[in-house]
């Protein structure tokens, strides 16, 4: 605990930082009320009722733990939220992605469900997803491997992220993006993309014109009847 | 009731048609023990507890009446079937398609809910989708018009099934197509698309090969820390 934390909040992505010891992104969709009381939780502590100690992210002594931990924090959350939500016509509805390093020990990425459960990412799934997430998982399914080059992989989810807007108007502007390479200890890169960003105003018309001359260039189905004559 | 009633059935697809008079298809998605029953229904008639009529899709006055008849079906359906289905587990899930046209008369396309409401799709929403649609809407919002020719719409319905059987492989061959075109009066095209079909291959090589290269293209992005060095 000698390092400094380092603690950023951006709509709905969260940075956890102690560079050279720790570094943690946590990425939240759902009911804005159940995921900012997680991401309080996690920052000032809970207690862990089997050992009575005050567990944070930063202090978490794996990913593993951290990812235990956030979940731990879901449920006790949906302890005290969920009937009152449902009271009210709402719902308990929250998904949140862990990544991480700690010092000696590897870069995992995880999803944590509503119930507190969560999977890992791992080189057959290289990718995970939470929120609005099928329009754009077919750009992913397609291009995305465990190969993928950083720089590669954040365009691939800007691309992602253009056919999400395009097909659900609720999602939209800011993006907050994120990088976290393997063995850095720091988050090396992020930057809210807000409108007007010239380079993701350039990959949305460039991803637009080039979708439109493929499937211009596709020849017309062959199958008798098909102009409708 | 001149003409000779022609009546299809593929899997998921159904075609109803006295040509010159009137031609229908509805398509369905969801629990097939409920669609079948729902299709059965409209095909073997339904009494209307208004009128004393029984009603069937091909003596339907108006594509509006049809949409009503499968409605009702399907609530006929919900109120025998739905308390069981969920006592084992199961859930009550359907939705269906319907367009046609009757003589003289428009032509008209609904999506039917499970609930037995529907809605119609307009110039301003130009298609309807049921099932699994979100991983195949992001081509057609982006492409298709209410001016879009019926060839160029069946191509783009296509990539749009290419998109939805790469990330949900559950979804697969066979699709069945037809075509009604306004004011034919008859099933234009009807084809069955199985494993092996060269244009539909073709075309998912295509589409492919344009995506990777379309988004190799794109530049990288500009932000500081982007390569994660």
């Amino acid at each position: 605990n000698a390092g400094i934390d380092n603690i950023n909040t951006f709509r709905k992505l969260h940075l956890f930082e102690r560079p050279g010891e720790v570094a943690m992104a946590l990425a939240a969709s759902g009911n804005l009320s159940v995921t900012q009381s997680i991401v309080s939780m996690v920052t000032e502590g809970l207690k862990n009722p089997e050992t009575g100690e005050v567990e944070t992210l930063l202090n978490a002594p794996s990913m593993f733990k951290a990812a235990q931990l956030v979940g731990r924090a879901m449920r006790e959350v949906a302890r005290t939220d969920s009937e009152n939500l449902e009271r009210h016509g709402g719902h308990f509805d929250a998904q949140l992605l862990l990544g991480g390093q700690l010092k000696d020990r590897r870069l995992r990425l995880f999803l944590i469900y509503a119930a507190g459960n969560f999977i890992e990412a791992t080189s057959d799934t290289p990718f995970l997803q939470i929120g609005e997430l099928k329009y754009g998982k077919p750009i992913l399914d397609r291009a995305v491997t465990f190969e993928t080059d950083l720089s590669s992989a954040l365009k691939l989810g800007l691309i992602s992220m253009d056919s999400t807007m395009r097909s659900n108007l609720a999602v939209g502007l800011p993006i907050d993006l994120a990088i976290l390479p393997r063995d850095a200890l720091q988050i090396a890169m992020s930057h809210r993309i807000e409108p007007g960003d010239a380079y993701f105003e350039n990959l949305r018309h460039r991803w637009s014109e080039a979708l439109r001359a493929t499937h211009q260039s596709i020849p017309r189905p062959p199958y008798a009847g098909v102009d409708g004559r």
